[in-house]
């Protein structure tokens, strides 16, 4: 490379941090240790970021929208500046191909380019209702509806997402946007990637002349640095894309702050899909080829991948369909996970999911090297569903299960069973009507986003996206974290009465 | 009375409950018991409530706008044609005057139908990204963002307004508006008030044809109620107005759902009043007048009653203040509180108060009855305030405290200290406006309502109001519990992609 890892943090404009005794990220493909060492955030440190962006937030959050959108869409031309060197490091550090990369790379650069957008087009919408002296029984005042900034934001980087859910990606975009200083807690399974965006972040920081407190990047691989952001009191909401379980950890920690703060964590979805009967008995082998290219994405590490898929076991076609979806995954090459950890987890959910009464293992796809894993695909009848809640847990990973429902009401009733979810698909042609309004109608309840005929995977980033759900899809089901609604998470509503224009925000201006 | 008061509680549509052995209420300005024995809601009773509630989620949910606004325009009307029992009712059990609970029902009809004109005008702005099939490198699928209703709603009525804040108040009003039933546990200060409402929405529930389990009503004075409802896992979100204390200890619960649900509790502010130099010196005895006639208010038992005001000793102006102001609370009558524990409570609250080292009391205001409790005002410095958490909690009635800055440089310090606050007021002339602009910006991030020359009570139910704001004031900052958008607390998101226009949401169809 020819721009030089330092392996340290970013705190507020400085790169500082002790890397010796650190950790060192896995080259993906190969599971070998990449040998750059990287700094271990200490409290010290963790504590001077967060109270920089503190200090940064005073006059950060008094940034015209069009200072602030001048600042994202600096981010993002620094963030293509980096040119192959990033594309290099992310692939290594996670294993994703070239293209993948380049791809969330455009995504990541869309996404800051929509909230600048947002703000020149005027942040919200300026909701007045002016004064009226001679209303009865009492006069009626100006009163104008605003939003402010909630103040620090700290955000977790995604394993699954080097670039749009993390550095610069979703939950930081946002938060910039709002107005909000962001405190990042780098992925140890990609710190060179996060440096590097990192160092694009600066550059807009000084080009742009923003306070440097206003963004902090955090190596390091222990769990006291997340703890100790999410209970600092200057700390005003967080972000956080990963398990289940590391989620409720943090979720609890914070519960128990004595002033309580937004925790937009998303958590997992197993993202349902239905499969209509009239749309298998024609489509059978198209739709099964198509949900296990959706399944193939990413090997699976994404979180709108179609976990589970619901189909009537009523006539040949769910043969068809079963025997189809089983050829076809068993000829999927196999492929790394994102870290060596990942890919252990993943060989231990499927040997569990394996191990369970009434689940088959359909098929398995090819495999590959030692350190590369195996797409899966198995089935099971809702009763097995019923009794075993590990089915309703997401594998991370390209592992698809089938639940044969004996008849329709079977299928309405595996919708009672289900958690939250980010995504369900209905696939059905126009015969199924009926019953697709059933299912649509129930399950809507149960995700964020509802598709007919689509894939779940590729989340498009605009105004009308919703990416999040009921819990554990998310753990606040009112908030999306992807499009421009994002923002609303690190904002909030403040009435202005009677104020003279010049303390009015522009907007709320005459 | 014409209309007997049962004393049971109304559970989707069913008068029910035993009430022998139950509570009493008593009569605010006698403090003599009102010889009405009341239920305390068993744990089947409550079970059955929120059973029946969400059965009717599934109709409710789907009902049309239109036929949501003409369900909330029949309970205006049938609360109106309760006429004067309802204000005799509820001026015995709270001890206000029957002009405020008057002018409370007007706000209450007209919240009822703020919610029925915001649903016929259109629930939620319609946002629409059609299909680009031609977008590169991959097609744009069509999608649109929706709102669903939550589930079913706990709602627990607040002392201090018996018909706003209460059976079919505020919280009422938007969770029926958002297409959610309520599950609404009565006050026990004024549980025939609450009855009374009961049979008005009873009425409107029968005349519209609507699901009876949309609403209920439950009695009671037994904790183990409120702990069930917050608990239940149909219950998908809760509002809240009361007391800090009892609001931690519901939150505290909600902690412990698997599901974690949305807790909407307004729990107390002292809405500090800044009253600015050249303001104080060329008004300072119109100024005095004007802040003790809204301490006055309810008996300062408002959630925007001005608690502390802070003004700045700089030569003889504060001196004019504070006489005129004491001389105007000391000539101020006695009054009932809302019960007589809350009468205990804030005579406690006084003499703890005058007790701190370092605290003046200035003024009495006149005294009444045993049973009346009477107006006070003190005054104590910055340093004082500094290291008296006391001072930071609000007295609920009609007690002031005055916090005596230095110089300017005290007042922001004073800012510095403050939780978070429902509103605050600046009391300024033009030549205050430097100093004015300081402490708008600052105080700003403490209150969910900024407000320029005029009073804190008197709450605007419009479009661009927001009640609520930064903990302990509220206990989600990013929501109002007044104006049109405290429906948003009770709906969600959900985007939906590629879908047929008949399974689309009116609103969002082409």
């Amino acid at each position: 490379m020819t721009i030089k890892i330092t392996g340290q943090h970013l705190i507020a404009g400085q790169w500082t941090g002790e890397t010796e005794g650190g950790f060192t990220a896995f080259d993906a493909n190969t599971h070998q240790p990449i040998n750059i060492p990287f700094a271990d955030a200490t409290t010290e440190e963790v504590n001077t970021a967060i109270i920089r962006a503190n200090e940064a937030f005073v006059s950060y959050s008094q940034l015209s929208a069009a200072k602030r959108a001048q600042f994202l869409r600096t981010i993002g031309e620094q963030i293509n500046a980096l040119g192959d060197e990033l594309v290099e490091a992310a692939c290594a550090e996670t294993g994703l191909p070239a293209m993948r990369i380049q791809g969330e790379r455009g995504r990541t650069v869309g996404q800051l380019g929509l909230f600048a957008d947002l703000l020149e087009a005027g942040e919200f919408p300026a909701v007045i209702d002016k004064a009226d002296a001679d209303r009865q029984p009492v006069p009626k005042p100006d009163t104008r509806l605003g939003y402010l900034p909630l103040g620090v934001v700290g955000v977790f980087a995604a394993s699954n997402f080097p670039l749009a859910f993390s550095t610069a990606g979703g939950d930081t975009a946002s938060a910039l946007a709002a107005g909000c200083p962001v405190v990042m807690k780098a992925h140890a399974a990609h710190p060179a990637t996060a440096e590097l965006v990192a160092r694009a972040i600066l550059k807009a920081v000084e080009l742009c002349g923003v306070h440097k407190g206003v963004f902090s990047l955090l190596q390091g691989k222990n769990y006291a640095i997340a703890s100790q952001i999410v209970m600092h009191p200057s700390v005003k909401a967080v972000g956080f894309t990963g398990s289940q379980r590391v989620g409720m950890i943090l979720q609890q920690q914070i519960y128990q702050r004595p002033e309580p703060i937004p925790f937009y964590g998303e958590l997992g979805s197993i993202n349902p899909q239905f499969l209509m009967p009239a749309k298998v008995a024609l489509d059978a082998e198209e739709l099964s080829k198509t949900l296990i290219a959706s399944l193939m994405m990413g090997q699976g590490q994404i979180c709108t991948s179609p976990g589970v898929w619901a189909i009537i076991d009523s006539d040949d076609s769910y043969n068809r369909f079963v025997n189809s979806a089983a050829e076809t995954l068993s000829q999927q090459p196999a492929g790394v996970m994102l870290t060596p950890a990942m890919c252990a987890a993943y060989n231990k959910a499927v040997e569990e999911r394996k191990s369970i009464n009434g689940v088959e293992l359909l098929a398995t796809g090819l495999s590959g090297e030692p350190q590369q894993c195996s797409a899966t695909l198995f089935a099971t009848d809702l009763n097995t569903f019923v009794n075993s809640s590990l089915l309703q847990q997401e594998i991370f990973g390209f592992s698809a299960l089938i639940v044969r429902c004996a008849d329709f009401d079977e299928m309405m009733q595996f919708i009672t069973l289900l958690k939250g979810n980010l995504a369900a698909s209905i696939h059905a042609v126009d015969k199924d009507f009926d019953l697709a309004r059933d299912v649509a109608q129930t399950i809507a309840h149960k995700v964020g986003r509802l598709i007919y005929n689509q894939v779940p995977t590729g989340v498009e980033v605009c105004a009308s996206m919703n990416h999040g759900g009921p819990f554990p899809a998310s753990t606040n089901l009112r908030t999306t974290s992807v499009g421009s609604e994002a923002i609303k998470r690190f904002q909030r509503p403040i009435c202005y009465q009677n104020m003279p224009q010049e303390l009015l925000p522009a907007i709320l201006r005459n």
